[in-house]
Order: structure tokens, then sequence, then C-alpha cells
């Protein structure tokens, strides 16, 4: 992984300091991309772990006070939070700086911010397609976007010089950049994001309620695949609730096809239409191989967890 | 972890020598438990490449000729093959031997291997609940058992020291062992196995078919949950059809409830119920704690394939 290193902007403010935030900040100081990181929270506890972690060169509780002569200010709270923090900032925001945001909806981003960002200041919305399932300051770490993917969508008319700058950035922190219209953006993280974490929360549920199998069972037995899905299904409430709130539509689009799809294959179980449900097994193996071949995902079987077996 | 080793069983025939023969292969030599392993295969690549990687004694195409003088006969083969096998070795079981497979439906092995067990051979189905989403002779290593659980479901009058011994055997593999009803096996795996990887299946299939997201898109930003789901999705198309052909019922009834469990998603987020979306997001963290807690999957964030940070 080559990463670009060396100043890119002088102050940067981070709008929250969780899993994202912190590891924003973290590949910054690794990349010494900004010689001043602001930080901002809304709780005093998370206010105070940031600051004994030390990521951040100040803290402040007002985010009026982290967004002064920041020439980068990244939007790392969940989404449902963005209009309220963005009519608060706006009376600071220095002429010519960028406002982003790490958001997994980008037509919320551009509803609930772009109306507050002042003339003169570039509001580029954005997205690293990159997590784990813990949350808060503790959870970040440098090398979190390595290699993953960051989409940015500009609306038209952007600035180019500053969509050039916040890519280099981004690439700075360890990613690849990927220019997007903010709509395409929702109905492909609907499939590729949004839709997978809804249907592991509900089978983890449907697990946790089931009379014939008890919740002990349901954990002792997991490696059979249940498992799988209960990372995903343990990611941070807040931030999943507000990306279904307001990704309704796409998700639901998403989410009628899938439910579409496994009516057939109900189906085809009922009356054992074997042949179905082969060709279906044969097909989804090669999108796995693909992924790997991308770098998007370890070849080493189990996710590599269990062994040192590749 | 601490395994029994000495030998547990003279000879061990292994009928299927794919991920799971080959590893209980691996295994039974890792702690010496038995003096000769025999393998059958029924294709003739499997056989030459399992005799190249040399973890039996004998490679045989004769399932007959495998289970000759063996004390311990295993089924690894997918379930539809059962009732074919288990007609070939029943003139050719020795008296006093046990005859138990890995198969993840119980009541297919019991309806298609126990008519076949001659009188004075014991009969004991087992799953182990372990695997990978690789499969072949090739796929096959030692510690895929450690720490996992197998599930033995002896019929009611089953001779009490075979089940000790199969038991004792499994431990030997690096196995912990419990005791179930079969009928209950299937259900239980229902939810914890089976209908996670027709979900998995289904959703990699759903999003190959959208028109709006192309393929090159879906694997690109696939670390934003979807890869999960990939990994399940690659697992053998051969025996994952088997499954569901072989556990109709339970799998249609959990599936059931998993989709009534999804259109209450479905209406919460088309009438923006947030609280109900954050209460379920809560509960199913839990789960996966209990999950980490028990041992069945790893603390590392992304199961720790990404990097070093826990």
């Amino acid at each position: 992984m080559t990463t670009r290193t060396g100043p890119i902007f002088t102050k940067v403010a981070l709008l929250g300091v969780g899993l994202i935030g912190a590891s924003m900040a973290h590949a910054m100081r690794r990349g010494s991309l900004a010689a001043h990181i602001a930080g901002h929270a809304h709780s005093e506890a998370t206010r105070k772990r940031a600051d004994e972690l030390g990521f951040c060169h100040s803290i402040h509780a007002d985010p009026k006070e982290a967004v002064r002569d920041a020439d980068l200010i990244v939007f790392c709270t969940p989404v449902g939070a963005f209009a309220e923090v963005a009519a608060a900032i706006a009376p600071a925001l220095k002429q010519g700086a960028i406002v982003s945001d790490v958001g997994s909806v980008k037509m919320a981003a551009i509803r609930d911010i772009g109306p507050h960002v002042p003339t003169g200041v570039h509001f580029i919305p954005g997205h690293p397609i990159a997590g784990t399932e813990h949350s808060g300051p503790d959870a970040g770490f440098a090398e979190l976007f390595d290699g993953r993917w960051c989409i940015l969508t500009p609306p038209a008319g952007t600035d180019e010089g500053a969509v050039t700058n916040l890519a280099e950035f981004w690439r700075g922190l360890g990613s690849r950049v990927e220019i997007m219209d903010a709509k395409h953006h929702d109905i492909v993280l609907a499939i590729t994001s949004h839709v997978p974490h809804l249907i592991a929360y509900n089978i983890v549920g449907t697990a946790s309620d089931l009379e014939q199998v008890t919740q002990s069972e349901v954990i002792k037995f997991s490696a059979g695949g249940f498992r799988d899905f209960t990372r995903i299904a343990a990611s941070d409430p807040t931030m999943w609730r507000d990306v279904f709130l307001n990704n309704r539509e796409a998700v639901l689009e998403v989410l009628g096809r899938f439910s579409e799809d496994l009516s057939r294959l109900q189906r085809a179980i009922r009356w054992g239409e074997g042949e179905m449900l082969f060709d279906l097994f044969t097909k989804t193996r090669a999108i796995r191989r693909s992924i790997v071949d991308a770098g998007q995902d370890t070849a080493a079987s189990n996710f590599g967890r269990d062994t040192k077996k590749r």
C-alpha cells in the first residue's frame, strides 16, 4: 500500500470522534496529513475518552469552536444529527473551506447539511466504505481505510480543485476514491451494505424469538453460519437506525427484490427443485471469487479467524 | 486445547474425503487416533488428489473395500449420496463396528443409512458444527474441529459403550460433544446454519440481478457488509442443495418466521418507527457478545481479517 504523506490541509475538524472519526485522526497522523486535528463530540464521556487517547490536537464541546479556521470539516456523527450540527457550525465556517461527511446516505447529507453551507464554502459529501462492528473512540485505528473505497458525491458545479484536494486527502488516509452521483450511491449502498445489515439484524432477532431452540443452543452451535451474521448485527444501533430512516426508498426497493427472490427459493425447496438451487449456489460462488480477486476480502478460509490455514 | 491422543479405533473408514473427511484424517493423525485410515471417493480425480496428499493409509474406489474390517465408518459424502453408499457397504460391515456420518440433516441420515445397517452394527449419526467455504481434499486441515461442537444423535436403545467411544473419538479430534435428539438437531441447525446459508445465497443472487447496480460496483463496494455474506454463499453447491432438499420442513418453518420478522422491519422502515429499529439493533448486539464469550467466534474486529487491530 503506498499512501501519500505530507500536509494537505492545515486544520481538519472532525465532528464526531467514534470509530470513523478516530480512525481518520489516526490515519491523518500516520500520513502527517494535517497540522492540527480538532475534534468535537456531543457527549462529555466521549470527549474525555478522546482526550485521553490523544488522537486529536484539541477537543471541543462546541462544534463551532472545532470548525473555526478549519480547511476541512468532516461530519462523523450519525446521519440523524447532521441538520442540527450543520446549523450550529454554519456561522463559523471559513471561506474556501471544504465541508464533507462520512455518512452512509448521501441524499440525506445533501438534504440536511447542504442548505446550511454558506456561499464560498465547498460542500462535497463523502462515504468511506469501511468499518467494523465496534464503535466509539477506542475502536479507531489507522489502517481502517487501507485498500477500501471512499465514494465522493460532489453536487453538479462543485469546484474541481476542492474535489481534487479531498480525493487526495482520502488517498492519503489509505483509500481508493470513486466519484459518483448521490442518488446512485444510495441504491448501490442499499444492496452492498444497508439490506445486508437489515437481514443480519433480522435473522439474529428471529433466532432469539424461536420457542423450539434455546438461546444457549443458538450460541453454542453458531459456527454453522449464524455467527457470521452476528458480527454485522453488532454494529452501532444509532448509526443504523438513522441509515434505515434516511435511505428508506432505496432500502425498501432492494428489500422488495430480496423478498421476491427468497420466495422463489422457498418454493424451490418446497417442491424439491434441486437443479434451481444448485445453479444459484454455483453462480454465487463466482461472485465471492471476484471480491477476493478485487482485494476486498481475504482468501483465507473462515476470514482467517479460526486458524492459520489459508 | 487439550486433546486426547492414542488409538481409539484400529481402522477408520472415511466415505468421502472432501473438506470434512480430509480434516478428520489430518486430526486423527495429529492425535494418533487410528492405526489405519481408509478413504473412499466416488470421483477418480478426488481419489488421485487424496492419494497425493497422503492423509489416508489407503484409498478405495469401491466403498466396500474401504469399510472392510473397519471399527468406525463415517459417511462424509453429501447427504444425497447416503442411501446408495449405505446399500453398497452393508454386506461388508464388521460385527460390532460403529457407523456414523457428518451430514447436516440427521433425520435424513436415519432415513437413508439406518435401514441398511445390519444387526450387531451400531448406528450413531453425528454432525460436527465446523466448516469453511472451501471444499475438496485440499481444503482439509487438522484444526478444523478444535473448540467446535460435534452433535451426536443416537437413536433410542443405542449401545452406550459405542456412544462413549464415538464421543471420545470426536474429543480426540478437538471437538466438544453434545448428545441430542435427531429431530431437534434439524430445527436447531435450520436456524443456526441452514437458513443463514439460504439468505446469504439469496442476497448474493439478488445483488447480481439488480439492473441499477453493476456487478463491478457490488464487488468494489462489498466491504460495507455484503462481502461477509459471499463467504457463506461460496460453500459447496452439491452439499447445500442436499441440505435444503432433505431438511425441508424445518427450513421452511424457520424461513417463515424470518420472513414474518422481516416484513415487520420493512413496515417499521416505511413508517419511520425508529425506536423499534433501535431496540432490535441493541438486542442483537448482546447475542454477538455471548457468542464471543462462548469461544465460538473471535473478538477481533472484522473477524481479524483486515488488520491486526483487536
